[in-house]
């Protein structure tokens, strides 16, 4: 995957946690995927289509979920209530808006609406086509990490999708 | 949600589980989605934007899921390979690109990748504010439910995704 796409998601994270948590986020050094997922409790998805294909996940431990909906709600939320989902699918929202804003000549990236998925030690698969990059991240309220998996949208995976579409 | 959109979707399950897993597939009632999200074992998301945005989830119990993925790929595979992600995740890709094929006047709508969560008892939650449909579907391998939720896209909403990617 091109370097420049992460970048985007490096900085926005930043300024998400930053401006909306008031909470400074350390970015360690991404890695690619390899073998199975990390498990995860608390995960946002978010598709993204157009002229790069693909999806971001945010994915949390519990405690640290917790912490940060409380942060970003002003109170602490029960785990199974509508608002703790809509909290966690507004931060990758935020996130994945703000990078997209920063792609390099990339003008028609337009997302879906996210997906929040709650159950203690789940993996989150995405197509194993797409290069995918952790990025791991470090903040006082615990660790989470972000998947990134995009690749530029070809000629060839449109008529893909065309033929999935016909099929 | 008009039900404009969920014709396709049904049409396009029974479709696609007809042709390539010869599967018929009976669906029942399909039913608005009111408070916690039934649990899942195995999900395969995918977003959608463009003129409409929104998330399509198919959800399976394990059983189920293990004897779909065998019958589409003509044996079992372990449920942490990521051939049966990918399998999932394939699958939710041709109901929802056949889906998108029949909606009415629609034809800017674009899909991301497939996301595919494995954990016993997962929750799904899409945005609180889009209405979400429940479409309970029956085969021969078990149960199923696919969940829709989408809306037509707004200036309101390209203005607040805008709102977003300037935070």
């Amino acid at each position: 995957m091109d370097a420049g796409y992460i970048t985007p998601f490096v900085k926005s994270i930043q300024n998400v946690f930053s401006t909306m948590l008031q909470l400074p986020v350390t970015v360690n050094d991404p890695a690619i995927k390899t073998g199975n997922s990390p498990s995860h409790d608390v995960s946002g998805i978010i598709g993204m289509s157009g002229d790069v294909t693909g999806s971001v996940v945010l994915s949390f431990k519990m405690e640290t979920a917790d912490a940060v909906v409380a942060l970003f709600c002003g109170e602490r939320l029960e785990r199974d209530s509508a608002d703790f989902a809509d909290a966690i699918g507004e931060l990758v929202n935020m996130v994945c808006g703000g990078a997209k804003a920063m792609f390099n000549d990339k003008k028609r990236v337009s997302i879906s609406c996210p997906s929040v998925i709650v159950g203690s030690d789940h993996g989150v698969s995405l197509p194993s086509d797409i290069p995918c990059v952790l990025i791991p991240c470090t903040t006082d309220c615990g660790e989470f990490v972000i998947e990134v998996a995009i690749r530029e949208t070809t000629p060839s995976s449109e008529a893909s999708e065309q033929a999935a579409a016909n099929a």
